[in-house]
């Protein structure tokens, strides 16, 4: 089985035509970001220095937070802000959904090193409602929302409901901290600015290398208590680096570049997602995705989706991911993410490999 | 003082000739690293991928490990290194020296992550010997040395007594831990290979923005089940990112090119310390350099000194330092770290310039 997942991901990497991302994560994406950068100017020092501060001011504007830190990393980001909020209320207990990064991708560095308790709300089927919030039986210092919840399919609560949740947790003096990964990814949807977000929160983090394509790097804002609170912690996690600028510069590039894109990725993950419904034993999560992510689920064992995809890969070109990931024995399912890739490929070759895809599809005999 | 300091560092920028470190850490570091270097090179991705494990390989090799860890900055590292030493034995204490990175860069975050209590060896003016560790009150899991001991000027225990507290920490069962920032730059000194003096270490720590010029990033080593935990510990702080390619290959590039000139650097440093010790109200320390760095003390209040480095630096082209820091009322010092840029003054030019250092500094009428 290690060896078929392998070999996916080897296929996938040698289409002509994947179908996600932005394209090959590779030494040239932080070549061309640096392709024209002024090789005079200073690196950044420990958190200093214009390269840093300019575009912390730049994102704190964009945020429409009154300030901005850069840190290495979302993990070290989100942790250190639920630890500020948690050590204000002098209460080590936040709440936050079933599937977030914290729990799930972090070998529990929340508990481990901040020995903060987590209270999980809401099914790991669904989004968190402001009745789940309403019916939190303990005492929590802070709540996070992850906008969209992404290993659901990159689904998004109504704004309404966001706007409700934030004025509860306002009133019952709980601060609500965004993990925005992808909030740049849900303002088409919302048809909001990523400020008019933000203002629900009393602190942001968001991410560079997901939708904006960056080498990596995250931005953790707040108010000036806040982020100066942030950057102690920064030190002590080991994130406050002499030398940020290679992932600053790549960060600003893509934000430069993409940000203008998002409300097309999001188009292009509608169209998609629509194709995907249109074959057989295959439905997209959510049926009509409100970013530019969804996941794909097939009624097929995961090895048996394999087999499907490289065929289709070869007859094709086209790419469609690296990596099923089983849901049960008869079931998988695989994230997509769109992103300049998508828009490589055109309309009539991509009506073409559906076409084909849904034969793949027709059930057979097993 | 904020301005004079602020005007200090920035005559020194601008001199034509600075005598430390490197060059300046601007932008081109990363464009010249990332030169002929393959666009086609895949990212690292979380730890895995033949950029970052080729590296990890070729420096546990150089040190004389079974495993190494690329790790984004030696704070993380470190406490990293000291938290599994402590858990193993199930104590959170260690020793290490009043003025160890840990105690006075880093924010607490031993203390406040990790709930580790060090104990402070030996007095600020000195390092650690055999006998401090023989006194040594209370049981510690864990005892750091710092090869050399950087915030006094660099200095170094014989590698007899180094072998001797090596054997009395086996005896005792106190893991030893090398914060080897500096490593490369003692070696000359020792006439020893890094893996010899790793040898009388549990862990290792080394760094890549000191005297190999890197960017930034840190490795730490050990044996294979120490890496493991470490990289646990490394995604808990946040410190495992999806790329961290920009500062390897900035780090390899600095590691080919730099490890060869160690001898030279050490070799300059005594020499330049030479002419400081022939001027007037300046003594350095040590005053025989035993790697590549040195403080330089000086009789005069800081404002005095700066006084007389502004105009130095006016008259001569020759920057030594943007950064003199007070001793007390009367006498202040600064650092001294050579690199690659002092071979880039003539011998002629030199010997002018400390005449006219020693002319300056001539008792004058206050």
């Amino acid at each position: 089985m290690s060896e078929g997942r392998k070999s996916l991901q080897e296929a996938f990497q040698h289409t002509e035509y994947p179908l996600t991302g932005h394209g090959k994560r590779n030494v040239q994406v932080l070549k061309d970001a640096l392709d024209g950068y002024d090789g005079a100017a200073a690196s950044d020092v420990y958190g200093t220095g214009a390269i840093i501060e300019n575009f912390q001011t730049k994102l704190a504007d964009y945020l429409g937070k009154p300030s901005a830190v850069f840190f290495p990393s979302g993990t070290m980001a989100q942790q250190i802000a639920l630890r500020i909020w948690c050590d204000e209320r002098q209460l080590l207990k936040v709440a936050y959904h079933p599937l977030c990064h914290l729990e799930i991708h972090e070998e529990d560095g929340l508990k481990e090193l901040h020995h903060i308790e987590p209270v999980l709300l809401a099914d790991k089927e669904r989004i968190i409602r402001l009745e789940d919030v309403r019916e939190l039986k303990e005492e929590v210092a802070c709540l996070l929302l992850e906008l969209p919840q992404r290993e659901i399919g990159g689904q998004l609560p109504d704004f309404a409901e966001l706007e409700a949740i934030s004025t509860y947790c306002r009133e019952k003096g709980i601060k609500l901290h965004l993990d925005g990964a992808r909030l740049y990814e849900c303002l088409p949807y919302y048809q909001k600015t990523a400020a008019e977000v933000c203002a629900l929160f009393d602190s942001v983090y968001v991410s560079f290398y997901k939708g904006i394509g960056g080498v990596a790097g995250a931005i953790l804002a707040g108010d000036e208590d806040f982020t100066k609170h942030s950057k102690v912690w920064k030190r002590r996690h080991g994130g406050d680096l002499i030398s940020l600028y290679p992932y600053i510069i790549s960060a600003d590039q893509g934000f430069e570049e993409r940000l203008p894109r998002m409300e097309q990725y999001y188009r292009d993950a509608v169209e998609l997602a629509a194709l995907y419904n249109a074959c057989p034993d295959i439905t997209t999560k959510p049926e009509v995705p409100v970013t530019n992510m969804f996941h794909v689920h097939a009624a097929l064992p995961k090895e048996k989706l394999e087999d499907v995809l490289l065929s289709f890969y070869e007859e094709t070109g086209i790419g469609l991911t690296g990596n099923v990931r089983p849901t049960g024995e008869t079931s998988c399912y695989y994230e997509v993410s769109i992103g300049d890739a998508y828009g490589r490929v055109s309309k009539e070759k991509l009506r073409e490999a559906f076409q084909a895809l849904q034969d793949k599809m027709q059930p057979r005999l097993l």
